[in-house]
Parts: C-alpha cells; structure tokens; sequence
C-alpha cells in the first residue's frame, strides 16, 4: 500500500513508520521535514500535499497540537488552537483527501485517553479528543467507495514520559511500538468507525 | 434556586422550564425574546448577559446550532457553524459564567445521540456531541467552589418529529417534558461530570 503519514518525525511517528514500512511504501510527512511538507492547520497546506502526492491507500495521522491550561484561565484563543489544529486539522485530512484516496482505501486519526479519563489542565485536550470520536464515528457511515475511518486513543508513551509524566501520574505507560500496533489493525484491517484504545481501558 | 435557562422558547426548553419552574426561579433567556436575550456565539454577548444576570445557582444550555450535510461536500464554514455555536457557545457558557455561578452550582449542557449513534449528514453534530462529552468530563474535575457539570443527551423528541423524524427513521421519540427530566437530575442532583443518555442506550 502506499500510505501517507503526518507526522512521521514524532514519537508515534517514528514507531508507526518503523511498522508499516516493513509491508508498506511510506510517504513521511511534517511540517519542516520529511518526503512532503504540510501544517494541518492549513487548509491551503493540505489541499498542496495531496496534489503533490496524487493517488494513495492509507493516511495515517499521528499529529495534534492541544493547549494545556487551568480551566479557569482558558481563553478563546488556547481553546481555538485545539479546535484548528488536532481537531479540524485532522478532519480536513480526511475530508480534503477524499476524492484523492483509493477505492477501499482508510483513514487513521489520533486522539487519547483525556475525553473519558480527565486530567487537570486537560479540558481542550478532553474537548478535542471527544470530538474527534464523534467525527470518525459519524464520517464512517458516509465514506464512499468501501473507504474506512478509524481512531486511535493510545494511552501514555514510555518515550513522551520526560515530556508528559507528571501530568499522568498513576497511568501505566506503553512503549510507542505498541501504540503503533493499533495504527497497523485500523490500515491493514477490514473495521471502520471504530476508537482503538491502546494501553488502556473504560471505566464506564 | 435562581436558574438561568438558556433556549428557554425552544422545544426541550420549554419542558425544561416547566419541570423546574415549580421549584425555582427560571431566568428565561433566547436571541430574542425571553427575560434576557444572548447569542451563545457571540463572547460579548454571553458576558453582556452575566453583566446584566448577576449571581446564579445554575445554568441550563438547552440550545445551540449545527449544519448537517453530505460529509463530501462540507465545508470549512458549515464545520464552522458547529463549533462556533453548538461547542464553543456552551462551552463559553461555562468559562465565562464561572465568575459568577455560586458555590456549589451547577452548569447543564446539551448534545444528543448522534456521536455515538451516527446518522447520514451528521458528522459535524457527531463531532460536536462527542466534542461536548469530552469537555463535561474534563471541566468536572477542574470546578471550583464545588460547581459541578454535566450532559444532557436526548434522543430524538416527539414535538420535533415534524422536521426531524425523517432523518431519524427507526429511532424511538421521546416527549419533551421526559428529556426535560435530564436537567433536573443534574440540577437538583450531586452528581458531575456525567452524562446523562435520556431515551436510548449505548450499543458498545
């Protein structure tokens, strides 16, 4: 398959390029390196990688930027980086690739464990992620030609722990290896519409 | 208690304002009519109407606009609408009505089935339902002053069958003043950072 994957400098990235490329041809996006540049924030962006890249099977992103703040403080502004960048940058990955995706072709999204399992400071991020289940719910059901959607919610990374461990106390971490395996089930499976989580479980 | 309804002319607001109007003090508010009118996408307005509202006990969103259509030919504009309005316009409720809801009290948002229930045409109120799960459950533990918040998601009302019922085929309706039972768990109730499914049940 050729698969497109945004954000393949990153954590997940890495591990998800390490995966599929043992089966794969791997387009490696980012927004200053790799075969394609493209800020998902951009619209305009987007539209200028799939017309350089053309026909494709997969695209897999791995990116999102989210603002983390107390509730308190959040401001229109913080809330709105969320909204433009990991929400509708991924939607617009979805919905601008669509005539340029292969017949049976998918698509894989990245969320987390923040919209069902809160952590303070974590509002937008929860806000993001919740609605990112929505989408690829509701977008499943009107994917033309056979193309899948599908959501990966990893829980916290061994190799993001320096970054983010002390907002994640008492979560069990997982390497990104393993998180990258939920990213190979959405591409190389038959499923769409469905929400991986990877490392982690419900409490409700 | 002195509870400010917001969408108090619309169908679930109006049962909303029937089943607590025996016990509390509604302070109806709409675009253009009611005690005070505000535009929940509009931030001036929300702050306009604190300004004039002063303290409060609760706040009860029964409200808020999404565009349905065909997920190929959405644009960034009908997203917009969605999470502009539906989202950001309860969401600013919350972050703005903060300052001035009183120990203790309690804020009550809307969405409904369709994140988790997808229908044809509903993947920006799929994303905005999820959207608004996600940002109840990680506001609840960020409150302060012990202020809960919670969610209320109706499936589809009888009154509303008229313009609603042939998108909703097979789906069982339920009349308003039974959705309207939701907002008084919340208010009256202890419980925070929930959502309360009124009329279906998950299938997962």
């Amino acid at each position: 398959m050729r698969i497109i994957l945004i954000g393949a400098s990153g954590t997940i990235g890495q591990a998800v390029d390490a995966e599929l490329s043992q089966r794969h041809d791997i387009i490696r996006v980012n927004r200053t390196s790799g075969d394609f540049q493209a800020d998902i924030a951009d619209r305009d962006s987007i539209q200028r990688l799939f017309d350089q890249v053309g026909e494709f099977d997969a695209l897999v992103s791995t990116t999102g930027k989210v603002h983390f703040g107390p509730l308190e403080e959040f401001t229109a502004e913080q809330f709105e980086l969320g909204l433009q960048n990991k929400l509708m940058g991924q939607v617009n990955l979805v919905t601008l690739g669509l005539s340029r995706i292969r017949a049976g072709g998918s698509f894989t999204l990245t969320s987390g464990l923040l919209n069902d399992d809160p952590i303070r400071l974590g509002a937008s991020a929860a806000m993001v992620n919740g609605g990112l289940e929505g989408f690829v719910r509701g977008a499943a059901i009107e994917m033309p030609r056979g193309v899948r959607i599908n959501l990966v919610s990893p829980t916290v990374i061994t190799e993001a722990l320096p970054a983010y461990g002390p907002f994640f106390r008492g979560v069990k971490p997982i390497p990104a290896c393993e998180a990258a395996l939920g990213y190979a089930k959405s591409v190389e499976g038959a499923q769409t519409g469905r929400v991986y989580r990877i490392g982690w479980s419900r409490d409700t």
